[in-house]
């Protein structure tokens, strides 16, 4: 089984570090292709950004079409995901989606911990029609770049929000964030309730899906769309458009 | 990997059908260890029903917990799913809420089929929060019993109930209740979406949380009880609720 | 009128506080009947031990079928309501549920307290549709024992919590659980907006729903079953699956 | 106790038709006291008549305050009912509210029959928070007018109505409207769920608040107002503004 | 163009200082004309007021029909706004709805913040069916009465009300009622995010609905109604009611 | 005042026919600007499509930023607004959200009426919380193209949806799709309830926003983003992504 690591950010350190994580949570045998666009923003941090990668990573998705059995889109936002599913002929799974949902097999409320700002968060959730399930969101007052100088700092900021969380009904936590990503361990002691990683979700999810091997829709809204024209798009994207 | 396929009913045959799809979904590796309550209904057909085999499901899985590393609930109402979290020491899936968390991954909306009444059915899916994600839901004026019998006039009903919620806005089918477990293949052809099959969701479900290991809740409204009293009650269930 | 308290705790001392309250709150002429389970927990604390419960205060209700004019659910989860209204010939109401109903036609928005966490009841009112009228709830520390020792230190701590609520924009306040049962009077001096008790709202409500003498539903989800086999079950609950 | 049967409606026949079903539905030793407003729309037929009457029915019932233990708005559309509320020293029922609450104790959905439009019934409910206990609506093509000359045809009209609403799931009929009022005898027969009729209810429900003694509102958006200036208002209610 | 500034507080200064603000807000050549209704309450405070005064303020907009191309509701609550687009043959625009769907369009949520109590403002925005798009409402503990003394604190409490809503998670903030009217310039520096006052928003709104020139329903619970009968009505009032 | 009528579509002959609208629409001295993106899907037909192209009309977007005074989205699904509005230094409007909004202000429910599949319009409203101010979506079976040969079949078919949706609820209609722009004044006379047209209703709404002078939010989710590096965008996109 071949799987799509796509990122939505241009940063190929950042494809790398999700691949890697990818690779860790991955059954045996799974093959982690990693993918990084050729143009758009460096890292998402805005939805103003998330809404130009689009493009970006479905432009990636397209030059991979038919070649791998699932996709999961490393990037927190799971950027264009219900646009790349119409597209792709394979599960394509997000990777905040995947922890969403494994969150609700674990209890009835989740709540979700990231740094910075939640409201791209609270409304991907929203999105999912999965606001009831979610007890609250906090944002850690912490970036990326101090995290990776102050480690420690960052899992004991994280903590705080865990416990906020819990204190709020939470009774599984969704780690958002590719910058949180490789804390679970670190923070599996201090917290009272599970913890949900996204990549780690991601690729059992599609490893599931695929497993399940569900047909293609044949119409509707999520079947492929047929000789669209376009202008100025990649020959693998624009191809996805006309179709056979 | 030992996942039990614990029946709500007590009719033996049913649990050895789903014991026998659960197999034919699972991983090479993975061991399917069937199980019947001692009392409750034969087969639950109804609300009041469905709240007596609470009992006798938690009383079932109480003798398993600490001997499988998961279990699938093989009754299309997930009878019992919350407490049974609550209680075992390992992932718990109902296969009526891994098919429809299963279709959350592949499109916007699905419908859910089913012979009969839809209202346990509706009030489910709101008690998960997918309400905004099911489009709707219908039931196929047939029996199990004469499904039986004419399992062609089976599919043909239940293919034009696909139908009729696919033209309603459904991109998948959730195919509910455990007669309509087998159908899958024979209804692949004519549905224009995937449709997703209960026991081969739980056990793919069940098999990425066991992978994921979430940690147990030691805190919150999914801790194990301790030290709760009870009076007639087996000496498995009593102990669980003792704890310690 | 004959009105059965059933409890759904097997303490029978709560029975008999139960049914205390009942007998004051009721109409003259109203006969309290009081009844406990021949098994299951000893206090349900846990959501887990509510889904044991059900089957435990169904055997109770079934061995009073036709026996009694209306029951009111003795216990502050409303253990088993809907099956119970499926399978009685009378009215049932819960205590929890009645004293919600009644609250909604004091003002806008009521608020819940309890002892402890709050979950079980939130959980509840989503169940009762009733999210958008409840402002917020509140779950004091204190334990049910710890009331017993101290009286008043409980009444002051409850008292904290409902003003809380009350400044979170509850206009009534609805007393959530056995423990906050006879607080009313204590309680009342104190708050600024009306208090409902669930024993006394239960006992009027069932008043006023015999009063209506509403039909039985003859059809759909709330119609009797007839025909159901079980296994293990008491005559009297086995007796009414089966029907006529 | 003394229930003031307050119509909201200005004609004096429709209030002394609905004190005769007050009385019918009231315990023994309740006083049913009837109102018509001194001006208003002659009868309630559409939302802009329903806010010129409000004024209508606060003036008749300011005129009551104190003298009476309880209100029943006589009036479909439970006119004012939340100011009625904030203003009188007493309990207040709307007769729709009292329906729609006492169907939640029957069962999980009601539908509600009536003739003509549904909207304004629709945005009743929706303000009660009641949305997801409603199944559906059905307006009758029926007037009043044709009632009164075709009492058979109306019966079998509403009969088809309650059908239709069933069959979408109904276990429960709320008869909307006075026009319906005296018809659950001779519908009875016909439905295959309960109906709850708007005065009964009503009746029913201010007696168990008036037993339930709930406190009045000291603070927040319940409690009664005080030194407020108003022009051209009749003294009852300029008093009432006035307090004190 | 000639906009009714139509007041719902029998206060004559209220309606002179919002039609001083609407002129202020208003294109060119368009003529603003103050109107404040008979009877009614002087300044509504609350949930009773307000409904007593939706009859004035018909009353006064009857006096007006087809004289105006349009009305601005000038009151915080948007007194009768649903009866008076019934009524009226012109728009009619709300001040808070106004203000709401101006924030709609600023981004993904908004903040209210006002003087004194919150709930009907809650209400409000929730009968709007904006509930989502409002991350929260602050009350200022300061009444309109202390503001005229001290300009400038009210300005700062305001200015930390709207701090509060911004860390909410506001990005935009409606100032609600009459008495934070004239404050925007003030609050407009130290504000992060932007304002919106009702006055502006409900007069620049009314001149877009103007320039749209919707068609008047014919049908629905929109359409004017026609032959009604009513009691102690104004003239103009009556005759609306009765229709051609 | 300078509008951008910003087309998302690729084709030109759909953005004049948008600008022809637009100034048709516009009150007098506003100049209209039409604006094609450089690249992307020549027609939105689709979710894929629609997600493609918010990169493109971004891209249209960037150019002109600080040299329109507001920018209207002449695209039905309101291709990338909210990254728009917290891009550009002016208002944004969405041709549909104008007219859902526009529709507001009109009666409690819109419908909405399209050619072809509704699906990607639920989630509009949906997406803009407006779900409960929508009373149905109809899509008609009738494509652009035929349109243009066939303009009186449109108009009928499009007078059937109407007239559906009038019987489902609605107050008033959003015409949802570039194909039924010109539509209006042909439907008018068939229509018993007022009609939206999206170019319109964006225009003045945008001419609303611009008079009213919002100030650019400093901080929060809409705040403008600042320093962030991107890969291979226009010069005017990535300097807007990199800031002053």
């Amino acid at each position: 089984m071949r799987i799509l690591v796509a990122n939505a950010n241009t940063t190929e350190a950042i494809t790398l570090r999700c691949a890697e994580a990818a690779r860790g949570a991955a059954s045996a045998g799974v093959e982690i292709v990693p993918g990084t666009p050729r143009f758009g923003p460096a890292v998402i941090s805005s939805g103003l950004e998330n809404a130009i990668a689009a493009h970006g990573v479905l432009d990636l998705l397209a030059a991979h079409a038919g070649r791998v059995d699932a996709v999961v889109l490393a990037v927190s936002l799971d950027t264009a995901l219900d646009a790349a599913r119409q597209m792709m002929p394979c599960p394509v799974v997000g990777m905040t989606e995947a922890a969403c949902l494994a969150a609700c097999m674990l209890g009835p409320r989740f709540g979700l911990v990231t740094f910075g700002g939640t409201e791209s968060y609270r409304q991907l959730i929203r999105h999912y029609g999965l606001g009831e399930r979610c007890s609250g969101l906090v944002g850690v007052d912490f970036t990326p770049q101090r995290a990776l100088v102050d480690p420690e700092g960052a899992v004991r900021a994280v903590a705080e929000g865990v416990a906020g969380l819990v204190a709020g009904g939470a009774d599984s936590i969704v780690l958002g964030g590719a910058a949180l990503a490789g804390m679970e361990p670190a923070l599996r002691e201090a917290a009272p309730v599970p913890l949900l990683d996204g990549m780690a979700c991601g690729v059992r999810m599609a490893e599931a899906l695929v497993a399940l091997r569900p047909a293609r829709a044949q119409g509707g809204p999520m079947a492929p769309v047929r000789g669209r024209d376009s202008v100025g798009l990649s020959d693998a994207l624009a191809g996805l458009l006309r179709g056979g």
